[in-house]
């Protein structure tokens, strides 16, 4: 052990603890604390990175194009022939974004996304409705898919029907857990699901394709009863057509996950992530195009009674066989690990947030395995709030989920077009322009093409935005115009109050005060004279020669005890009785430590010293009265003053 | 303004406080606060006293004579010529508690009751079982009556069923209330109901009686169905009187109440008392006995359907006209009103225990109103929950009433009885033979006299208590006998830590240690450097030259940052820095500090100056990590170091 006092000829000592963290119930649960040294063990590749953040958008295929054929069937089965070509154009979106999403990944390789991309060129203001958004967006996401995935199980077994709900949480804390554990686990925990659900709808899409091709894939066999949603119209409008579209993007949320997340991937962690997201990109093109194509040659039609990948895999493995199961597990599998993406982004979005002083500063915090977990924990608890409110029904929940990943992508593709001409500005040789928020800023010789590119993605995002607030308006989408504002202004509230203290401890301009003098006057509260007591009074003699004991008189016997033990105890020191008529204990004693206050020369300090007696378990602090802390907390919002206290412990 | 400084001559300074309580809400509740010497103005007088402790003894007239009733119904209609005989014994027995608790009020009369008798006489073992079974039906008196008062309002409005919980508490809280004003306004504002029931009950018998004599008095008109409870038998047997005459002694609750409460009263307060419960005995006596003799004249039967009194009235004053009315309500409001008797006896009798530390000693306190505001409360409190858990209904709590009064009559009358046997011991010259419990024994003439009358009385209840223990047993009467032990061994655990406290707070045979000596190292446990720790630094560097500050280093950036900003304003302090690769703050803290309190010299004192950083909204500390405030819990149980606060107050 060294012992630092050997060390005096040095002003500063750089040591290291020896405390391991102990072994408890969490890390039990989470496992063993990590070193902060292991952090960039700490991350994933792009095998596990795609298992990670393409969940979201992944399981969105597995209800996009129902969506679309829900808005079409208003218009009859005739305008069901619309489904591929929307999906076409939609993905045709998809390549748009993901190509915004790359240049942004690479531009900011630190994350954050659309936050990140508005504050750099838009300001804080615009940064923050996207931050509210996308927060929003992704606590919905766990609510939402948890209680799909839930809602599925429950359409197996309608006898847990009444148990969704602590179902549904059970999930969450599930999930919630393993992400506690790390980024590396849970990205393995997830994988093998994830990648399950990709090869069993490859598998079905491929058998299709085979079977369409060789004739043998018939129409769907005993189709649902179709059902109508919606007013029914004589013919397809644009504006069906622009609904049918819009219902259909729901394939794209979850794009901007990967963005939001890139510190979480291996070095080089830009160029990793980009390679993931374009896989990803991929992958969903993939099997959307390839289910709205079988939709189409299958007839299948929208119902609530079974869902279009179930007539799907029925018609494609005719029956309702082993692959059939494994299709509608993997279905449901990745409905709920679409939470698992928000558990990767909603965390380092916050902190990101928090670190700029728009969150409270705990969400910065690495827990023990070296996630944010102060996010995780708060996302898990909103989000089973939600869930428990709205009794784990799904139908209420949807309406306002999605508008806030359009909103983000129209305010991170604005942001990346005007970044391109702010880049189309700078002069080609001075390549080491640091903006403010230190954001790297090199001429770009395609600035002008890649601004139209990005340009084009906004306004086609802000047009599927526009239509979604509008046909959904009603649904619930109003509660997004409630809901940012007031969280914008909470992140305002909070970066106020930030702002306000780090002012007010700021030693810029600070010249500091000479240092405190001499004098000293000390006061010791005393409500009865014990060793506890004369443990202060003796502290309190080795810091002052100006005592002086106060004590409040409440019960004129105990005073008599105070007055006489003082005779025996007292040495000398200064006793000041104060009469309180009304057994008050604190103002007396407040009113007379202002008194002093008031008189007090320029160059003096005053110090209370508490006796405080430590009771050693802390039930039997319910039966003592908690002057000494009582008194403490007044004194520390009384300015002028130094509270000491002697703990007195009792054995 | 006197200011205290100029006073250094004296070593005591005697001054009183001018600040006075604020008015706030419960100001306009519960009235001003009082000042201490107002304590003897804050007493009452017979009459009131009357009203505030008879509530419950004369409650109880309103169904003691239904009780034996319906104990005598087994043996059929015949039996109830036994109920008059029944009376005039309880009655009897009446008369020797109330003489036995006549002398206790001159013996003890700084008021306790059977608490203070058996504690005197036998010891604490005794009297706390005493106090346990008297809180219990203190607390179970309040719960039932207020729960029957209620139950009488809703049989005349059904459609407040529903309601009958939060009516209930609203009761409670309502008696609270007053009861918090003060004993004064508590018994001025109850006085009349009391008074009112007592006059509509005389009317009534008196009438009964005249028009029984001159002959105009019938049966009960209608009567009501007679109802069967319990099994029936063949022949009036000595059982069956004994379990009816027990029954019956249900109306001698409520008769130690004023023992308990001698100190409300004004001085001469024993003889005012004694009177007062001479009065009581009196009016309870006439009332029980009038009620029994028309009710056999009559012919009443005991039914679910019509209470006893209700037939009385309706057939005395010839049907249900506006007379009948007045004894119905003064009949449900005096049971309520036993509640309020319970919050004369509790709330003293629960301070007594605090004082001897056999309960917490907040309850103690006397209140801005100089009641014992704690007990108060606690009671309301306890009872509405035995309200809410039972669900306002009374069936399922009245087994567990009674059974205490008589544990506590008997041991009341057995610590007299031995009493009055040290009594015959005392010389008759030494009048000044004082106990440990400082209460006063002097030799009296006809102690063996005395003695036998409270031996027998002991007797004759105990037969009673023991006779309810095999009656009603099976009802409920067990939960007495769980519950006295656990209440007793709270006692025991709450007087085991009070005497431990004083021990080692204890100045007997405390030979002070020297003065700490001027040996002195601070250290001051930093995070950062700003304006908040920079004041900690000044105010370290006054109490010694011996200072190291501490930084915790959890985030490397941090790290380096705080150790740029010392080599600007850390003036030659030295400054410990402790990696903590696991990013734990207090572990490392606390372990550098048992390391130095390790290596220790026998005339060093060790201060731990902690800058406190103090919002002046408390809901700004969610946004900040409470370091401060965790390390000072930690440090308090941390033998051997002084805590000092620096609070840098954020304007």
């Amino acid at each position: 052990m060294i012992n630092p006092l050997n060390n005096q000829d040095t002003s500063l000592i750089h040591r290291k603890t020896k405390t391991k963290p102990s072994r408890n119930i969490s890390s039990y649960l989470i496992g063993r604390p990590l070193p902060t040294a292991d952090a960039p063990h700490e991350t994933i590749g792009k095998a596990v990175g795609l298992a990670v953040f393409a969940s979201d958008a992944l399981s969105s295929t597995a209800y996009a194009t129902q969506e679309i054929l829900v808005i079409l069937a208003a218009a009859g089965t005739l305008a069901f022939g619309y489904v591929f070509p929307i999906s076409i154009v939609i993905v045709g979106l998809l390549t748009i974004v993901v190509i915004s999403y790359e240049q942004i990944i690479h531009a900011y390789p630190n994350g954050g996304g659309a936050y990140i991309v508005a504050y750099d060129n838009f300001g804080y203001f615009p940064a923050l409705v996207a931050a509210a958004a996308l927060l929003t967006d992704y606590i919905l996401t766990v609510s939402v898919s948890v209680s799909s995935g839930v809602a599925q199980i429950i359409s197996a077994y309608p006898a847990l029907f009444e148990y969704r709900v602590p179902i549904s949480v059970l999930c969450v804390a599930f999930i919630m857990i393993i992400n506690l554990r790390g980024v590396r686990e849970a990205g393995a925990a997830f994988a093998v699901p994830s990648y399950f659900f990709i090869v069993m709808m490859l598998i079905t899409i491929g058998i299709g394709l085979f079977r369409l091709f060789n004739g043998s894939l018939t129409s769907v066999p005993n189709p649902p009863q179709m059902e109508q949603f919606g007013q029914a119209i004589s013919g397809v409008t644009a504006f069906l057509l622009l609904h049918a579209f819009s219902s259909g993007t729901a394939a794209l949320t979850g794009v901007e996950a990967i963005s939001n997340g890139i510190t979480a991937f291996k070095e080089p962690r830009s160029r990793n992530a980009g390679i993931t997201l374009i896989w990803m990109a991929f992958i969903l093109g993939a099997l959307f195009l390839g289910i709205s194509f079988i939709t189409r040659a299958i007839q299948a039609v929208p119902s609530e009674a079974e869902t279009v990948i179930s007539q799907i895999a029925r018609t494609v493995f005719n029956g309702q066989g082993i692959l059939y199961l494994l299709v509608i597990i993997g279905t449901t599998v990745i409905l709920i690990l679409a939470a698992n993406t928000a558990f990767a982004g909603f965390p380092r979005l916050s902190a990101m947030l928090a670190e700029d002083g728009f969150l409270p500063r705990q969400l910065t915090f690495r827990g023990s395995r070296l996630v944010y977990s102060y996010g995780i924990v708060s996302l898990a608890a909103v989000s089973s709030i939600l869930i428990i409110v709205f009794q784990a029904s799904v139908t209420r929940l949807i309406p306002l989920y999605a508008i806030g990943v359009f909103l983000s992508f129209t305010l991170a593709q604005a942001g990346m077009a005007r970044r391109w001409w702010r880049a189309g500005k700078v002069s080609p040789q001075d390549s080491e322009n640091k903006n403010d928020a230190g954001h790297e800023l090199r001429y770009e010789k395609s600035w002008f093409l890649k601004m139209l590119s990005n340009g084009f993605g906004a306004l086609c995002t802000a047009v599927v935005l526009f239509v979604f607030a509008i046909t959904k308006f009603r649904d619930g989408a109003w509660v997004v115009l409630i809901l940012t504002p007031i969280m914008v202004s909470i992140f305002l509230w909070i970066h106020r109050h930030y702002t306000k203290v780090a002012v007010s401890l700021s030693l810029k301009k600070y010249g500091e005060p000479p240092p405190y003098n001499i004098r000293h006057r000390v006061l010791v509260p005393i409500s009865g004279i014990h060793q506890g007591t004369l443990a202060a009074l003796r502290y309190a003699r080795m810091l002052s020669e100006d005592i002086t004991a106060v004590h409040i008189s409440m019960e004129p016997t105990d005073t008599e005890q105070v007055r006489k033990d003082w005779e025996i105890w007292g040495r000398g020191t200064r006793l000041v009785i104060v009469d309180s008529p009304y057994r008050l204990f604190l103002e007396p004693l407040l009113d007379y430590i202002d008194e002093i206050l008031s008189s007090r020369q320029a160059n003096e300090t005053i110090t209370i010293v508490v006796p405080h007696t430590v009771q050693d378990q802390r039930i039997y602090n319910a039966l003592h009265m908690q002057t000494a802390e009582m008194l403490r907390r007044e004194l520390l919002s009384t300015p002028g003053v130094m509270i000491t206290e002697v703990p007195y412990q009792i054995p």
